[in-house]
């Protein structure tokens, strides 16, 4: 009968969801020893490993997988991460934000507060061309919100090209010609050993000075310095940053006090326990008839 | 053969757009005297109705006609209005100001002020129910995003109910049954005499505290009373208006120290002489082969 171990700061709420749905056979259990399957959030999960000896099955709530796939930690069981969940929360983030900077939402609350009745000239979505560093789950939701606004997408991906939603896809080395004209470039890309510093002030200097820089991936994938001199240069109308390659920031950051960046921290999508408990009996459905599982992650990929 | 006159300030816009066209027989024309067609902004055309004598059709540019059809006006020509034009725009500021307040971008731009690494609860659109007081093409937009965004949506109407992509219909003495549990209620009305202080106090007491109130049809659908003592007393989370009884906003109206309350100034969708000339275009074939023209506005209802 499988065991299941939850690991995660909302351990109650998942307990509560996964009990109004009682799973057929399963066993809910806070013994490291006797499970097989463990739910939860990477870090704990991670420092767990050594004690679970019975282990087959990790289903992250996180997309981010990152202390699992650290090469110093064992491999021996099947890691599946939270894919197909996020897309919705990230598509509201990205484009909230755009649609509070085309909107020059904070020029019209400063009109208002100076009690004056004045337009700003402000911009619209459509007809603009968003760029998409990754076309993952995310990336594909991403894509389909920018066509429902009206814009063109370009993806930039590491091979494949699964998506009708992208117009133009470009691979490997054609990252300027991908970065060419973008009105916005959103990063979605994990942390791999690929991804660092893949935003670099080459495809920085190669944006229009209108553009709008969006991470929602990986800090890693960013050269932070150099994104610093752009803002203050003022060769890129803004940046929104929910990932650092530090994190939480350190106090001494040249970040803190960069012009027309916006900062959040780490919150563009959090994982909220229906989604994935909904996700996890999906998987447990699977596991049970001994099939393959949905969203494996690949070790060495990272993702 | 047909003559157009332009009444707008964006007059060499339209001219350039419209020779690029090179529509069948029209001639462009500055003698008032001699132009069956106008095309232009509602307040100009009524300064010229008494010296027009051989006016035929008028095409708004805008949705609100309200100075043509004043009853002291003429009415022996075709009216149409922009109709289908401003779905997309409205949508874009609507969801931007809602994505603005939930995702609580002003608190997240107060954290990194305070260099504070925060987290501020926010909210998601995702399950909320939107309440949309007139379902006309924009209405029938907003409809479409919300349920883009996997909201609920309700709708109050004078009588027809058009659109799948509403899940509700409301009508006549149900405004209460429609206000209850409303997360956001956007107004789109045009100003008639049927529509005045639709929002009234009633409406906006029976609205939950977090709710969220936006007007882009006409100021005179709110009681602006109502609302300034709603918003005081924190029984409204929010209001974000672009329309006004009185445009300009007075000096002295309560509204410039209302809290909680987000304005702009008349400009959550402006006609893009672009999109007016393809609309116009398209009026302009059923014309001259004398078929009914879209978008005729009913002088008597007033949209």
């Amino acid at each position: 009968m499988p065991k299941l171990l939850i690991l995660s700061r909302d351990e109650g709420e998942y307990r509560r969801h996964l009990e109004a749905i009682r799973l057929p056979d399963l066993v809910l259990t806070a013994n490291l020893n006797e499970c097989d399957i463990v739910l939860g959030e990477p870090k704990l999960i991670r420092d767990a490993l050594p004690r679970l000896p019975g282990l087959k099955w990790v289903q992250s709530i996180y997309a981010g997988v990152e202390p699992l796939v650290d090469p110093a930690q064992r491999r021996d069981y099947v890691l599946t991460n939270a894919r197909g969940v996020f897309g919705q929360l990230m598509s509201e983030y990205v484009f909230g934000y755009l649609l509070f900077l085309e909107k020059k939402i904070l020029d019209r609350i400063r009109a208002q507060n100076a009690k004056q009745w004045q337009r700003p000239e402000s911009g619209i979505l459509r007809g603009k061309t968003i760029g998409l560093l990754g076309v993952g789950s995310i990336g594909v939701h991403l894509a389909g919100t920018a066509k429902y606004f009206g814009m063109k997408v370009r993806g930039f991906t590491r091979g494949s090209e699964t998506s009708m939603l992208v117009d133009q896809y470009f691979h490997g080395s054609d990252m300027i010609k991908f970065a060419d004209g973008l009105d916005y470039l959103v990063c979605v890309l994990p942390r791999t050993k690929d991804t660092n510093q893949i935003v670099d002030q080459t495809v920085l200097d190669t944006l229009p000075a209108h553009a709008i820089f969006i991470n929602v991936g990986r800090g890693n994938a960013v050269d932070e310095s150099a994104l610093v001199k752009t803002l203050n240069e003022g060769k890129l109308a803004s940046a929104v940053l929910d990932v650092f390659e530090t994190e939480p920031l350190p106090e001494d950051h040249p970040f803190w006090t960069t012009p027309n960046l916006y900062m959040t921290f780490h919150t563009s999508a959090i994982s909220y326990p229906e989604d994935l408990t909904q996700l996890f009996v999906e998987n447990y459905q699977l596991y049970i008839e001994g099939k393959p599982l949905k969203y494996q992650v690949d070790f060495e990929r990272g993702y």
